[in-house]
Formats: C-alpha cells, sequence, structure tokens
C-alpha cells in the first residue's frame, strides 16, 4: 500500500495482523518491505504488525539529499495518522533503530514501548569509516562486489560458516537487483547517518525499552549497546550469542523470543 | 496443596491460571514454590503455571539419602498424571534444570518445549568443589554463616554493588528460617547431583528448546552452556548481560521475555 | 632472612640473584615467600629478586589487629633502606598489588615500574561480601575446610578440570600446616582490605605500569581491571586466558613472560 | 640489503642489532621492512633481527601468480642459509604466521621458539570471504579507496576513536605510494591464502610457542586462536585488549612486552 505524503512524497507500507496492538518494524539501511517476510506470519499472531519502507528504502519514493535520517519521523507520524494508530510498540535494526531515537525525541507519548535493535545511540568514527567504505562500495553501482565489500562486516564468521550457500544466493539476488536508483538512494541514506547523535535522548526515555545486542555485532558491539541501556531508565537487556550485525536475520528464533517476549510478559 | 505419592512421601505444588498450556518451574537447589511469588502473576496470564517443592525442597516430604537428582522425575510423572496434564512446557533452573534433563531421557514425550536456565549436562571437577564447600557450609547448621560462605557465588558483582541492603535482608532471613533438617536436606541434594551427567541428552531432544545463560555466571558458565547448546538440534539460545548464576532473580525482565516469549513467539 | 624492625617487629625476607635491577614481588593476602618457589630461578636470571612476607604472612611477626592494608608500606621502606633498595620495580599480586598501590602513594620515586597483578583499586561490595565469607571459613580454624570454602573462589574451572591431584594435595597441605596462629593473622589481613581504596591513586601514576589480568577472575575481573588501567596515564594491559584469580599459578609461563617482557622491554 | 636468489628473484631483508638470539619478524599481507621501524631499536637490544619482504612485498622481487603461501617458506631458508643464521626465534603477525606455520611443517629444526601473532591455522570461509572483498577493493588500483575499504577490518573501534589523524594520514599515504604493480602483488599474496590450512601441524609442534590473540580481532577472533593453541602441546597464550587485528601497531608496549618476555623468560 502506498500514502501519498503531504509533500508529495509517498511512503510504501504493508500491515498484517488483524488483533492485538500495533508494533511497526522499523528497517536496517539496507532492508525493505520485503526483508520481514519469514517473521509476517509469527508476528501478525500476536500484534497488528506494520512495515514501511523510508523514503529511499524499497517502494517508497526518493528524496533529495543531504537530509539527517531524523527526517524520517514526520514520516511515519503522518503514516500513524493515516492508519488510526495512537500509540505503538517500536521495533528498530541499525538505521531504523536510530529513527526510533529521533522518534522518541519528540514523540515519545504515541510509544508503548521501544525495542533497540543492534544499534548505537551515537555514530563513532568507527562507524563513520566504515559509512565511507560502504558508500565508495556503492559508488561502484555493482551488486556483486558491493555485496562482496560490505557483508562481512554485516554477517558473523558463524553465519559465513553455516550458510555459505544462502550468501551466494543472495550475492546474486544484489547483483541481479540493485540499480543505480538504489545505490544512490543508498548512499543518501548512509549519509543521513554520519552525525547521528542521541545520547541526550536516552535518560529522557520513560516508556519500556529492550535493548537487543549481538555477541559478534562489529558495528554496534553488546558491550557499548550495555552501556546505551545503563543510561536508559528501566532498560532490559538480552544478548543473541554467535551472532553479527544481522541478527535478526541469522538467530531468528532469538530475535522473535526477545520482540514478542518482551512486550508479551509485560501485558 | 499436597500430593500424597504413592510411596507415602508427599509433594507440595500450587497452580496458578486458568488458561493457556501448562508450564512448570522447577526450582534450584535452594529454592521453594515461595521463590517464584513475584513471577507467578505475570506467568499465569499466559500458561497454567505449576510450581512444586522437590522431596527435600520446602513443605515437600524429606527422602532418605543418598540418592541422584534422576529420583525426582517419577515424582513429577505422578504430579502430572494427578493434575491431569498430559504435556508440559518445562522450565528448570539449575538444579532444576538437571532434573527437566533427566526427565527428558525417559519422558521427552509428555514435554511441549524445553527452557533450561543457568545448568549444564554435565557436573564438572569445579562444580563438584563447589558443593562440597556448600555441604561444609551446610554442615554448620547457621543460616547467617551458610550465606556468607555460598551466595557470592550465586549473585554477580553486579547485584551486590546495586542491591546490597536485599542481601542483607536475605541474610537475615536465612538465618531465621533455616533449621537443621533444612540444612541436612539441602546436604542430600547437593550430593545428589556429584555425578550428575546427561550429555547423552542433548542429541536426542526433539523438542523445541532454550538455552538462557548469563553473563556472570561462575557455577555454570555463558560459555559452557552454549557449547551445550550446540549438542541439541535446533537450540535456541539468549544471555542475560550482567547477572550472575541467580540471573533469573537478578534481571526477573530479562528471563521472563525469554520463558515466555521463547514460547509464545512459536504460537 | 629477618629484619629486626624499629618497632620491634620483624620481616622475613630472602633475595635471589646478584645482577640487574631489583624487583620486589608482594604476596597474595594466603601466599608467603616459599609460594614463589618455582619462579625464583627463572626470575633472578635477570633481576636481584626479594621476596617479603608481610607482617602477619610466613615466618613474619604478627601484628596487632585491626589495621589497614598501608600499614605495610613503612615495613617495606624499611626493609628497602637496609638493603640499599633505592628503587626498585615492583609487582604485586592481589592484596600485595593493592599495597603496592598505598606505596605508590607516598614513595613512587622508589619505583622503577609496577605490575599490577590480578587487582583492582577498590574494595567492592561483592569482595567484602567475599572476604566475610573467608573470614568466617577461617574462624573454623580448620584447613581442609578452609581450603573448600575459599579455594573454588580463587582457581578457575579449568584449572580444577586439568589440575585436581595437584589441588587435593593442596588441600592436604592446608589441613596441615595451617595453625590456629594463621587463622587469627588471615582473618587481621582480610579485615585490613575491607575498607581499601585507591582510586585518587591511579592518575597519580607515572612511572611505567603493567596491568595483567585473567579471563575467569572472579575476584578482580578483568574487565575491571582494564577500567582501572583507562584510569593510569600510560599503562600497558595484557590477559591471562583461561585463568583465575590465581593466574601466576595456574600459568606460570604468561605470567613471567608478562612481567619479565614489561621489563626488559623497556631497556 | 638483496639477496640473490637461486631461481632468479630477490629478497629484500634488513638486519638490526649485534648480538643476542637471531629473531626474524615475518609480515603481514600490507606490511613491508619500513613497517617496523618503531620496533627495531628495542628488539636489536636482545636479539639480532631479520626483517624481510616476502616477493611480492616491499623492495622484493614479484613473483608469478598464482601460489600459494608455503611458497615463501623455501626463499626463508635460503636466507637464513645466506646469512649463516641456523636457528631463529620466528614472530609472524597474521599472513606471516601462516608462513611461519607452513615453515614449521618442514624446518621446525631451525626454530628455537614460535611466537604466532594474531594468526589462525586454517582459512575459514568468512576470511575467504573478506578477502574476496579485499580483491574487489585492490583492483580499484586506487589507495584511498582501497584504504576505505580495508581498514575498518583491521584496526578496533577505539583505535578510530582514539588515533582519527594517524588513520587519515595513513590514508593519504596510501594514496600517494600504492601503486598497480603494487595492487597486483597484494591480489596474488591474497589469493595465496586462500586454501591455507595448517591444523594438521598444531599437535606436531615442539618448540616453545606463543600465541598472542586481540580481544577486538574480528579477523583471526582470540576465541578461535585459543582453540588452535589447545592444539599445540604447551602453548602459552596472552591477549591484548582492546586492539584489533593490528593489535601490534594498535598496542606496540603490549606486543613487545609478550614477544621479548616469551623469549627472555625461557633463558
Amino acid at each position: 500500500m502506498f500514502l501519498a505524503l503531504r509533500d508529495g512524497g509517498s511512503l510504501y507500507y504493508e500491515t498484517f495482523g488483524a488483533k492485538g496492538d500495533w508494533i511497526v518494524f522499523l528497517n536496517g539501511i539496507m532492508m525493505s518491505v520485503p526483508s520481514w517476510k519469514d517473521f509476517t506470519g509469527r508476528v501478525s499472531k500476536h500484534f497488528r504488525l506494520l512495515l514501511v519502507d523510508f523514503r529511499d528504502q524499497g517502494q517508497s519514493s526518493k528524496r533529495a539529499g543531504p537530509y539527517q535520517c531524523a527526517v524520517h519521523v514526520p514520516d511515519l507520524v503522518e503514516l500513524f495518522d493515516h492508519l488510526g494508530i495512537e500509540s505503538v510498540h517500536m521495533m528498530g535494526v541499525s538505521y531504523g533503530g536510530q529513527v526510533a531515537l529521533e522518534f522518541c525525541r519528540a514523540h515519545q507519548n504515541r510509544l508503548k514501548t521501544l525495542e533497540l535493535v543492534t544499534v548505537l545511540p551515537k555514530v563513532s568514527n568507527y562507524l563513520v569509516a566504515m559509512g565511507e567504505g560502504w558508500e565508495v562500495a556503492a559508488a561502484l553501482n555493482d551488486g556483486a562486489r558491493f555485496f562482496s565489500l560490505t557483508i562481512p562486516s554485516i554477517y558473523s564468521d558463524t553465519f559465513y560458516a553455516q550458510r555459505l550457500e544462502w550468501l551466494k544466493n543472495r550475492q546474486n539476488a544484489f547483483r541481479k537487483t540493485l540499480t543505480p536508483e538504489w545505490f544512490e538512494a543508498f548512499i543518501r541514506l548512509s549519509q543521513s547517518a554520519n552525525r547521528f547523535d542521541c545520547e541526550d535522548v536516552l535518560p529522557t526515555i520513560r516508556v519500556p525499552t529492550l535493548v537487543l545486542c549481538a555477541e559478534k555485532d562489529i558495528l554496534t558491539p553488546a558491550k557499548e549497546m550495555k552501556e546505551m541501556a545503563k543510561l536508559i531508565p528501566s532498560a532490559t537487556v538480552l544478548e543473541i550469542p554467535d551472532a553479527g550485525h544481522a541478527a535478526f536475520l541469522e538467530k531468528p528464533e532469538a530475535f522473535l523470543t526477545a520482540i514478542i517476549g518482551y512486550i508479551k510478559s509485560r501485558d
């Protein structure tokens, strides 16, 4: 489904499930609505699930850059208003977690709970350097090489050991699917995170918050996510062992356990 | 409630909740039914919760020693039969997890899922040595000294840093409550684990299994629990950061998230 | 050798080697000069090695309690003066590391380098609780039970897995050797650390400092020793894998590599 | 200095120091003799230090590919013979550690000790994937982009946080220095490691061996290096905290302590 935004852009979204609270899943930077296809069935047994592509992702419209990632917040508010969603559980992974923190800054009253997955409150020198590498890789405009240059930082060595075939297929899909427009949009998204800093938001968070980190995540290391959690009043922390930054995908059972469990256990 | 066992003993148990699957919580060695008082309300919103004291725990009858911890399995079967429980989710913490693994050996068909919390499949030299120390401490027949000699191995330094008052009160409760009969029973329970070895059971486990470990657990270290999980087909693993062996009590939100979430996410 | 101290007490010490800088090894709380017997040969090839029993340790005289662990500092100064040692490399393990930090407070000018091994700059609630347990254990006045109640906190599970026979022999030695006077002295030493706090000393340290931690140390965890190192200007940090608080004894090669290497590499 | 090899190629090498045992430092893949300039002074106080560029590194001659990394072993033997070095301490970092293991396979009798730094005995799927990315990056023939695409996998986030200026200068040096010939040689070296497997060598190692790993190394993780060490009889293991794969450069004091200390402590 598409929402025509007031400023002329459009957001692509899908909804699943007919009962329970609303939960929205906010995408990581390389993701789009179909990335969640293996999760929608089980999540929507418990929640009304909203998936959405940020502008410059998936089927949503493009957006002129440069911009900061906070720019997605009013789009989400417009979408929630359109769907009549007064308050929502918000799960954000990586880039989506950054947007969730920016959402908290202005609209915490619309959140029931917050689930922060493999995300840090501030971009470090290291993440900026990684981002620069990714932008160099994207500028090659070649899905297969982009995959070779970025994916080993995102998945764990364990996943490479166990799922090499899946990764090869994925590389092939990157090769076939990624277009010049996709790469340009990716670069805008990547640059929008370069000055991200929500450290000041952490102590203001009043909604129940789950911090979900992954043992082998080198982009948003577990150690630093635990430090973040100490600054959020009453955060609950869980760690997914033996997974990298793409933990939700490497260990889907652990991810679903944590997300569904955190909300259901508070009923 | 008491169940009069066929062999003349008795089991103390309590049930909570009126709908949903049955789940049984199996106690750690120093625990008894009231140890779960802060958990019953939230668990029983989703499940019919069964709490039970093993013989030599809480209000259940005493049992002549020496015995092995597998001895509790037929008691559980008798209790399940009595309550008309055909199959059950079984969550066992530490000693209770050992009993759960022994239960698996003979009655896996009565399990819907298995949740193994801070437990290892085999007792190491180190755990035997710890157990010997605990038995020395119990033989002093003095709750306050028993507390001083055993509890620092069970709770994390973080918990001592944050909850010293609670721990002091708990030591006082130990001092007032623990009787010579309790200490004798404790020693029998402790000795019943000295030769525990269920490593052969792990590869036979066919029910969905959650392995829940704790970062600072020195009795059943996270590293070794993760090795255990590799031997269980399709185990899901989560780790509770910044908690010791008593993780369920140090971080109750994380514990409830994992246990409730693991089962509900499989609905 | 004995040094008659000005106040009437006496210090037992031994020296090894005839050339090179002086290095002093300061004992952990349960140790005494003979604890280093397997190390003296290799260390004294490079250094003039000084071993010393604090008062209330080994063959040194007893001292009336209560006292703080800083009380050993003037004894060391008197010993250094007696031996004509103007400046020294100071290696302190655990309790000995605490004394080394107190030494730094007043006499840093007499140090060439500082090696802090399995020690923290401040006693936590957790260490105080452990210490209380140890004092309860010492009051039993029984070496074998004292061993059972304290040693599992000091050695790693790996060491228990690999060296059980050695540990059993050691327990036997405790049983035969430890006297009522030893236990009384141990309790005074233990209590002397209960309010230890040298956090203010860390930023004042100007001598080259090695911080040597152990992966499975539960008394002075590696994580916290690394935090300590951040507060010491120009500290160098190394970690001994798969060892507990008694790392120097569990992994003597790693210990000697780090201590000898830190000093020799600065030649 | 250059050694004219029997097959017509040439090896560039330098020697430092006039007394003590010989020690050879074997380069990581992107390194060359000048990479060690800050280390030669301190190492050569204790040892006669030999630095050498593998063929396809630094000033040594190029070599036609494809080849396996074992190909460097006879070159080393020829160099040792030329210099009259009967036996040597061999320190290899990363790629150099792989060559050291291959050297062990055939010429262990010429080793006094072995120091394996940030290296694994076998190339994993993950390392192969990383290598593919590096080869893609090298094929761009642009030092600045090559730096952006490879260096964040080699240095830790801590180093990026503390030494950003140094890294920027280094990127500039890459931009100015790296030639098409360098990139072609780099690709041959990278491919020569793609099927590296010396797991069978580990149990045959009889010379004293130090295994030096780094806490934040994502290419040759500490956890796996510790597993390697278990397969080497009598290996000694140390870990450098808070450093990535380039640990020797991120934490030079810790590196020198370990290497010099391991050998000197065995005198």
